[in-house]
C-alpha cells in the first residue's frame, strides 16, 4: 500500500489539511475544518486528530502507512517544535510536534511557522520550484515571508526569521506606524491596507484626475486596474510600493543571496505588471553578485501552507 | 601524534597562516607570507603549499596527522568551492578546494569567502562563542561581514550572501555613490572613510565649535574622540553612523533573527561606546521578536579569517 503523509495549514479561521502521497508528492485529497479558538484553543489540535483518524479510515489507509504529518503554525516556532505564544489561536507555549505526535500514537511530526511553511511549500512544488535558495515575500492584509536556504526553513533563534514585513522601510517624517508598533515598517506600504492609504494620500496631496476619485470604497485590485489602464495617481502608488518593494528585497539579498524571490498573497494578483515594477526596482538597488535573481509568482495561493506542511515531512 | 590543520587567510598583500591542533582547536603557530599578485596570482597557491610543507617539516608533523587545510578568499565563492572571478588576487574562475587538494597530495581543502570566514570564526571562538546563529558585521575601509546559521556559513547563490555593506541604506537624495557603483548603500556612511566624509559634511554644514575643525587630517578615531569628549558635531555624526547601521541591523533580524550581532573591522575599537548607541537604535527600529538579539564586539581582529578558516575543517 502506498504512503502518505498530512500536510496542515492552521488558520486562525480555518485549519487546512490535506492527504499526500508520499513518493510522487502528489496531493490527493483535502478538507477543512473550522478552527475552534475557544477555551484557550485546546480543541484544536483534538480536532484535527479527529478529522485525520476519519479520514484514514475513509481511505482505508493503515496507521503504518502513515509516515508523519506536517503543521504550518500561525505564529512563531522554534526549531524544535515549540510555539512561542500563539495569540491567533489563544495557545501558550508547548511542544508542538510532541504533543500531536503524542495524541496519534507516535506519528512523526514537523512544526514550522505558517508564512515560513508556505515559502517551503512553494520552493517545493510551487513559484520557486527547482530552486534551493528562495525568499517568499507575501503582500496580503500583512506582510510576510520566509526565507528558504539549502531547502530548508531558516527559523531563527526565536522562529521569527522571514518577518520580511518587519524590515525598517520608510525613512521618512511622514511613515506610518506599523500593527507591530514600529514607524515604516515594510508593511505599512507593502501590504493592501497600506496600498490602499498611501493611494489614498496620494489622492488627497494632488489635484490630478483619476478613476478611484469615483469610487465609493477603493479596492487594491482597483488601484493597479486604474494603474494598467495609465491612471496617473494610481501609477505614482505602484511606483512607490514597488521602489519600497524593489529596495528591501535587494537589502535581503544582500544578507542571504537568493536564487529566487517568489511574490505572493493577494496583492500578487495584479500579476506579472507588478512582478516586473519590483524587479526593475531590485535590479536599481541590488548589489551586482545578487542581481541575477529570477522574481516569480507565487502559484499555490492559499494551498501552499499544506505543501510546505507536507514538504516537512516528505521534501 | 597529534592532528592538526591549517586555516589560511588569503589577503590582497599577505597570506596569513595559522596551523591548529585538530583535539583542542588552538592556534599553536602563525606566519604570513606576501601575496604575490602578478602573473594572474598564479604564485598564491604554490606559495601556500611550499611554506606549508616547510612549517610540517619544521614542525616534524607527517602528512597523515593534517586533517584539512580551510581558505578564506577575498572574493565570491560557490558552495562547492568554485572562485568566481577574485580580482583583489587576479584569479579567474576554478574551483580553488579541488585545485589546492591536489597540490597538496589530496589533503581535504574547504574555501569561503574572506568575509564570510571571518563570521565563522568569531561564531567558533570569538564575541558570538556559544553561539549558532549570528551575524558579523565589519566596519573597516569598507562594510563587509558574514551570515551564520546553525553553525554554518550562509553562502548564497553566488557566494555573495553577508554582503552587508551593500544593503540600500540610505534613501536622501544627497546619499553618496559606493564603490559598487549603487547610491546610499551602508558602505557609503558605515565604512572609515564613509564616517569621515560624512563628519567633514556636518563640519561644513555647521557652524558649531568642535576640536576636529583644528586638525588637518581627521581620522575615525578622532571622530570617536572627540564624541566621547562630547563634542556636538563628532556625537552627530556617532549617532547618525548608528542610526543607520541599528536600522540596517534590524533588517538583518527581520530576515535571518541571529542570537547573536558582533561587530568588528577597525571602526570596532570605538568600543562598547559605539556599540551601545548601535544597540539602542536597533532595539528602537527591530521588530519585537528579533529584539532580544545580543550586542558583542569582535575579538579575534586580523586573526578571525584564519580562525574561521581552521574552523572549515575542525569545527
Amino acid at each position: 500500500m502506498e504512503k502518505v503523509c498530512f500536510g496542515i495549514d492552521v488558520g486562525g479561521t480555518t485549519v487546512k489539511i490535506g492527504l499526500f502521497t508520499a513518493d510522487d508528492a502528489k496531493l490527493v485529497d483535502s478538507f477543512e475544518i473550522p478552527t475552534r479558538k475557544e477555551d484557550e484553543g485546546s480543541h484544536i489540535l483534538p480536532d484535527i486528530c479527529e478529522s485525520i483518524e476519519a479520514k484514514l479510515v475513509e481511505k482505508k489507509i493503515t496507521r503504518d502507512n502513515l509516515i508523519g504529518v506536517g503543521i504550518g503554525i500561525p505564529g512563531p516556532i522554534t526549531k524544535d517544535g515549540t510555539v512561542l505564544n500563539c495569540v491567533n489561536l489563544g495557545w501558550g507555549m508547548f511542544n508542538v510536534e510532541e504533543k500531536l505526535s503524542q495524541m496519534l500514537g507516535g506519528v512523526k511530526v514537523k512544526a514550522g511557522n505558517d508564512a515560513n511553511v508556505a515559502a517551503l511549500g512553494e520552493t517545493w512544488q510551487g513559484g520557486g520550484r527547482g530552486f534551493e535558495d528562495l525568499v517568499l515575500v507575501t503582500l496580503g492584509t500583512g506582510v510576510g515571508g520566509g526565507v528558504i536556504i539549502g531547502g530548508k526553513i531558516v527559523t531563527g533563534s526565536n522562529g521569527a526569521a522571514g518577518e520580511i514585513g518587519h524590515i525598517p522601510a520608510v525613512y521618512d517624517e511622514n511613515a506610518e506606524i506599523c500593527g507591530c508598533g514600529k514607524k515604516g515598517c515594510l508593511e505599512t506600504v507593502g501590504s493592501a491596507t497600506g496600498i490602499v492609504r498611501e493611494t489614498k494620500k496620494l489622492l488627497a496631496k494632488s489635484s490630478e484626475d483619476s478613476t478611484l476619485r469615483s469610487l465609493e470604497e477603493i479596492t487594491c485590485k482597483d488601484i493597479f486596474d486604474a494603474a494598467k489602464e495609465g491612471d496617473k495617481i494610481a501609477s505614482e502608488e505602484v511606483d512607490q510600493l514597488s521602489y519600497y518593494l524593489g529596495n528591501a528585497i535587494a537589502g535581503i539579498a544582500a544578507v542571504t543571496n537568493p536564487q529566487v524571490i517568489v511574490i505572493g498573497g493577494g496583492v500578487s494578483k495584479a500579476g506579472k505588471f507588478l512582478l516586473d515594477k519590483i524587479e526593475d526596482n531590485f535590479s536599481n538597488n541590488a548589489f551586482h553578485a545578487t542581481k541575477n535573481a529570477k522574481f516569480a509568482l507565487a502559484t499555490l495561493g492559499n494551498d501552499a501552507g499544506m505543501y510546505g506542511a507536507a514538504a516537512l515531512i516528505i521534501a
